[in-house]
């Protein structure tokens, strides 16, 4: 230990889970040894370990995929489950009231992941996946955990090539800029058929004492969407979850050196 | 490699995974190393490692915590977030007829997990968390679950303590047994007040061509239960699901020996 050389055990039982993606949920073993760069009888040793542990399971088919036990301990992250668990009946309320596409999602580095999704039946289709990555620039949620991202990852962002997925994609780092700034001034974003041709986003953020953490969206159908009707709506359920997360409490452990008053 | 004395750096760095809990969701780095088993300085090398690609977050206050990019890799185990996007509209339709509860569950060696939940605002409350474990033998998706496991299973179940959670769980072998039969045989499961003294619940199995794969139920209010009206209801939602996993259809890659018919 720490004496081979190159990359470290961890990495590399690192490295054979990333090799798992959406688009390929199952591998053969050659597959997993090649993606994650290990010769097949270390890939081999490491696979055994990672089934007997219940990190995958092998089918029937002789393929791997990620296992039970390992979703279980990821069901423990507190910005995934853990900030599901709290969402989803405020979720549900939004969706009751609009039966429209309700998602939830959080930041990770520079772009963001989908944690949950309620898809109206008669709502406009989304592409979303519950685990599912996208870019920062072109969603409604996205745009909220942009604009209250730290500085660093704005300007890293910003100086990135800005993919374009319509014509009303903001591509332009400097409107993109301007519009981050509204965001933060309104306290919510709108995405119009920035994604699809047929949807629009209102997004507002969820806030823990230290800051934005999540963002909650409705999509709609871009051509019946009421957008200013709508808007305080998701703003109202963002701040019940940001309550429920302690966002407006005295911070612990701190003596208040000034009464504190709730702010937007 | 290979030559380190004892547990292997794989099994090492699962044992830090394994040292997070539902009631342990956040921990310091000596709490990590003391479940562990390890010398600090190992936990403190390993638990890097596993912040630097996500696995483990350190919040603000230096604790550690399961980390997003974990919970997105096992987003991918087919039988965790793969079988809830197959199961969600199902359940949702399930909930929308009924608004009780209804809960989703697979086996994990001798223990259930709950992989969804849909939680009736004004139905009957209950104790389940998605990612949370329980036994097999009490609740009505565990008696599904368990009635179909191979013979091996049932058999170490049969074997150890029962657990009583109410004057009404079957803690006697003989009987459950006499139980696991009439699931078989009826298709469904009833478990009534064996859980807790108000709760009902119905569950029904959900197979994939090697069999049965998960169990989904309803929980309802005993006292206003009408389970021989609600029983088809949840069969027939764990036959949709059956279908979409392609238990019904012919194996692919055999040709078939004789024709074959649907059975229950």
């Amino acid at each position: 230990m720490g004496t081979q050389p190159g990359r470290s055990v961890t990495s590399k039982v690192l490295a054979l889970l990333d090799a798992f993606s959406p688009a390929s949920p199952t591998l053969t073993l050659s597959e997993l040894a090649r993606r994650a760069e290990l010769p097949l009888p270390t890939a081999h040793r490491r696979v055994a370990e990672l089934v007997a542990w219940g990190a995958l399971e092998r089918g029937d088919d002789g393929r791997y995929r990620i296992g039970l036990r390992l979703w279980e301990v990821g069901s423990l992250a507190p910005r995934g489950l853990g900030l599901r668990e709290l969402a989803l009946p405020i979720m549900e309320d939004l969706y009751e009231v609009t039966h429209e596409n309700v998602q939830l999602a959080v930041r990770q580095n520079f772009e963001l992941v989908f944690i949950e999704r309620i898809a109206g039946r008669r709502a406009v289709p989304v592409l979303t996946r519950v685990g599912g990555r996208f870019a920062l620039h072109a969603t409604g949620v996205g745009l909220v955990l942009l604009a209250y991202a730290p500085t660093e990852v704005q300007e890293q962002v910003l100086a990135a090539p800005l993919e374009r997925y319509t014509a009303l994609t903001i591509t332009d780092p400097v409107r993109l800029r301007r519009r981050l700034a509204e965001v933060r001034r309104a306290g919510y974003a709108i995405s119009d058929r920035q994604v699809t041709m047929d949807a629009l986003s209102i997004a507002a953020p969820i806030r823990d004492p230290d800051g934005v953490v999540a963002a909650i969206s409705l999509v709609v159908a871009h051509d019946r969407a009421d957008p200013v009707a709508l808007a305080p709506l998701v703003q109202a359920a963002g701040r019940v979850l940001s309550r429920a997360l302690g966002a407006y409490r005295q911070p612990s452990g701190r003596v208040p050196l000034r009464s504190r008053h709730e702010r937007q």
